[in-house]
């Protein structure tokens, strides 16, 4: 048994979902474990993580609109210093996940054919996100 | 330390929460692993895992009215080709869980006296949902 | 390779976010284990788990308000034996997390500069919430 660990770069381009499936397979690949547990950490409170459609954009377009509809920038908040899109961000944040555990098995990461790994920025500008990639297996 | 992991398949019956305590618990007891981590992990994108209560059905039933008035089929949506019920169905999996780990002691999980452990179908026909599962230990 | 696992008792004070990141760095800190996996799995179904930003008070108060907001003790629901805010602490804890895994490194969470851990409490009156933490790594 064995663990490994690295962190991720991903730059987001304002509100919605990057996809980063690639790079966590890409680095799943050469760390010599078949079978184990992989565990994504987005380091933030204002992205998140998702695993969601990967086959047509328009679900993605559809998934940005509806959190920005449940949690608008013109919502009744208190918390303002760091601009109007940053408190929705934390509730969107909230209401995704900062961590998903993905089981491994043969090399291969146990996603379903149509799931893809997104990070989701919930900022209205690009940011430098960080995403901790743990495995551990044998 | 050591590893053990299966494919469960559970039919689920339209929109709602379908119960699946008792196949995890019972495979988890066949796997000769005291002390571990338990993941769970749906390989789908609209259908998702939830732990709630399994006392009261009512619960499951304000649950699924909960979900299908905040994300409902009548939305403002550009991805239709899967039918209306298809894009409420990715959100509401947004909204809750694509994955579940529980700690496992003794041989049972660290469940609460309340909590069970369900797959929650977001589209309006039964489908065939396959949850993976995930334990290590010893 | 090796296990810890303790529970953790939580006292909350009503609808809120309880910051509890120092009793968990302050038990990692005892295993002897610096690089591996920490999961930490709330017991109940009206409370939650939630990784937010630990600065700003206001982020705290907007993100209970919202929650108040977007699920309503006045909902049409079913469930009322436990009281009206029961259902809707049930969907509270459903939009949020039951269980968070967060990746150790040089004995430290690799937590962001600005996440804190909290128990996010969706009932009235206090309680008194078990998190259970479980280790794993060398």
């Amino acid at each position: 048994m064995k663990q490994a660990r690295t962190t991720l770069i991903i730059i987001t381009t304002g509100p919605g979902l990057t996809l980063f499936t690639r790079p966590v397979t890409s680095w799943v690949d050469g760390q010599g474990i078949g079978d184990g547990l992989l565990t994504l950490f987005i380091r933030h409170t204002s992205a998140s993580l998702l695993i969601q459609e990967n086959a047509d954009p328009d679900v993605l377009a559809d998934l940005r609109d509806f959190f920005a509809r449940i949690a608008p920038k013109a919502g009744p908040y208190r918390h303002d210093a760091e601009g109007p899109d940053d408190m929705p961000a934390h509730i969107r944040a909230a209401l995704t996940q900062t961590q998903l555990s993905i089981p491994v098995s043969g090399g291969r990461l146990d996603l379903g054919t149509w799931q893809g790994l997104y990070v989701f920025e919930h900022r209205d500008r690009p940011q430098r996100r960080e995403v901790v990639l743990h495995l551990i297996g044998d």
